[in-house]
């Protein structure tokens, strides 16, 4: 129904779809296992390499979109693809989402889609948004977050969508939904996630300040769930999973969804109204500039 | 009202209940104190021990149904009987409920209540669970669960229900809510009841990994509030009790009852839907299946 | 719009506001920023010094109604008064609000304006209480508390409406909403904000045994962010709030009400029906014999 609806929007998203799943891993499902084992690698598209594991059912979705894995709205729609093909094979049944870049895993909403840029622009950006944190909050798959680098906004939310997360621990690094720092205002859903991750308490003070956490803070808080050295986390993702696969997966998903239902259903039935709010604020006069200026320092951080 | 609802589907408890007042703790009340000190025991069933102090109105439930304390239809009836007359004796003012079983708190819900009966049996059986969360996480008075055991599933649910938990402090026994390790789903009211206790992210990946708890670590995530050497338990609710009774109880009720109002409100207006989920679920094919596997296993683990 | 309320039913004030209004910081707002650097003192009522920075945007309302800070009608009303100029001057980014008494914050709602009331009166006391709650919990301003002291009941509730908590380390304070203790029942407005900063577990037995904590065990659960020598609080105050300064004002003030406007919400939506239980509570016979006897053993303790 989600990717339905990202289609509605976007017509010539159809076609690609088709192309890609010429390639993609359902086509390995008449091989045999070793055959699979040997061909393992089936990338949904240039920015997204996904490694399903047929003999485990385990899919590894490694984010490759330079320099940062900003989410932009051709990522996000990359990524949605890719999530909602493993969704529909059934013989998937774990995901780990990781980062191919180095030193972050991804760096949040690409502010590019959201500057200089027509409300309709702004419109299609924010149901991308909203379809990947529908997706993956809701995905029926165990989704654990191998964070092998920085994760802030948007890069936070995603890995928050997840099961199980996991966090390089490298003092360098640093997780958090920061927007007030950049002048703009996590919705709703972001916060409730947060909410729903580290309580209402530490949400309402990391929002408002805009806090960035260390890998250990982030531990500290429950924003992450363990830490490992740098060239651990996907291993350690790997051997988490197996503890995850040992438990039915219909039992499993039926508890996944009676504890994050509510929170989905409060977005679902407002997602115009939260796409509204999101253009109209993004489109003032104030927060342009409040964008501009950002950009313009990160411009300068870079030179 | 709760135990007419009950009586209501299940009228040979009347007889039972005029039965058994006649030997209860309420016969002691034309007693002198002295008189009631020294007969203070008055079990309610063979498989309820209830000891009435009237002299600190502190009453002491042993659960012992040999021989792990199953929460079968029978004991459930005979714990809510027992409860409910406790909760009419206004001199009754606070409740400690152990066990007698040796390494057992309580084994939770009785699984052959569950595994090849009739619909009609489950529903009978799933009114007599709600009825037994109900009397508790709604009790008037001051409940301290004594965990002298491992108390998973529904023996952690009736931990939950009370104001106090204090366990025994030895790394063989656990607690938790393990539904889904056996393939079946903890209710919403399960949940809420976790959520309560431990926050939203514990219970998420308590309930969708089925995890038990050591003592430690229930400490840990405030799923128990104190370990005490095995030895020390009761006495330390004992203890604990009478910090409690300090408080003026029409102010603690009416603050108890704050806090869990919309929590028990959920469950009372959606008990029909509840029992109807409930039997749909648990007479499925499938579900049948890794109950009986669940069983096997037990059996061998014995032998 | 709160201001409106309150003054609606106390049609006096308007007169004391103009008076006010004469001496107060606003009057700075047409000087020299060296100018109001020298006289920042603008005290808005004998009870209440509020020191409003120009060139911080920050202001310090000191509460030195002798002997403990004690909310009655009276100071409340001052309190409400201070703050609504505050927040209505833009210049006005930041409150810290403290103590000039010593060893206390503030001991909370003044029992003398409960004891011996008529109805109405106690109709104008609470509806005074729930406007001191909504103005600070709904402040656009950042707040933070000063807690130089101990600060029992109604001082912990302002504490907790704050953004911020530093508090004194001084094991002789305690701070906490101890209600039952006295016999009464923190409502329902209490115990969400309370939720809302140290979670519901911690919340349901911290009102239903009235706790006390010291400094340490507040900085433990939660219910303060920060220890400091006593000395030291309000300097640390002052720290703190420059961090907060440094995020964008609009979206920060969005993300505070994007988190509290829930909670406000069921308050404003329920002011009378909150007014009629209290009123109805407070002035049973058997709540009052509690309060006299409260009374009683105050003095007792002071003599």
């Amino acid at each position: 129904m989600a990717l339905r609806a990202c289609l509605r929007t976007k017509p010539g998203l159809t076609g690609l779809l088709s192309q890609l799943s010429s390639c993609s891993s359902h086509g390995a499902a008449h091989m045999s296992p070793a055959l699979v084992a040997q061909r393992r690698s089936s990338s949904t598209s240039q920015k997204i390499k996904v490694d399903f594991d047929q003999s485990t059912g385990v899919a590894v979705m490694r984010m490759q979109s330079p320099p940062v894995n900003s989410l932009s709205l051709e990522f996000l729609t990359d990524v949605c693809i890719a999530l909602e093909k493993l969704e529909m094979d059934k013989s998937c049944r774990g995901l780990i989402v990781t980062s191919s870049q180095p030193k972050v895993f991804s760096a949040g909403l690409n502010i590019l889609d959201m500057y200089g840029k027509s409300p309709e622009h702004c419109v299609e950006f924010w149901k991308a948004v909203q379809e990947m944190w529908l997706k993956f909050y809701g995905s029926n798959m165990i989704t654990i977050a191998a964070v092998n680098g920085s994760s802030p906004a948007g890069g936070c939310l995603l890995s928050m969508t997840c099961d199980y997360r996991i966090m390089a621990d490298n003092p360098r690094y640093s997780i958090g939904l920061n927007e007030t720092q950049l002048g703009i205002v996590a919705p709703f859903w972001f916060k409730d996630t947060m909410i729903n991750t580290v309580g209402h308490r530490t949400t309402e003070m990391a929002l408002q300040l805009g806090l960035l956490y260390s890998p250990a803070e982030a531990l500290k808080i429950g924003l992450v769930d363990q830490l490992v050295p740098e060239d651990q986390v996907l291993t350690t993702a790997t051997e988490t999973m197996t503890k995850w696969l040992a438990i039915p997966d219909h039992a499993r998903q039926l508890t996944k969804s009676m504890m994050r239902k509510p929170t989905i259903d409060k977005l679902t039935s407002n997602r115009e109204a939260d796409v509204n709010n999101f253009v109209k604020f993004i489109t003032k006069d104030s927060i342009q500039k409040s964008l501009g200026m950002y950009l313009e320092m990160l411009k300068r951080r870079k030179a």
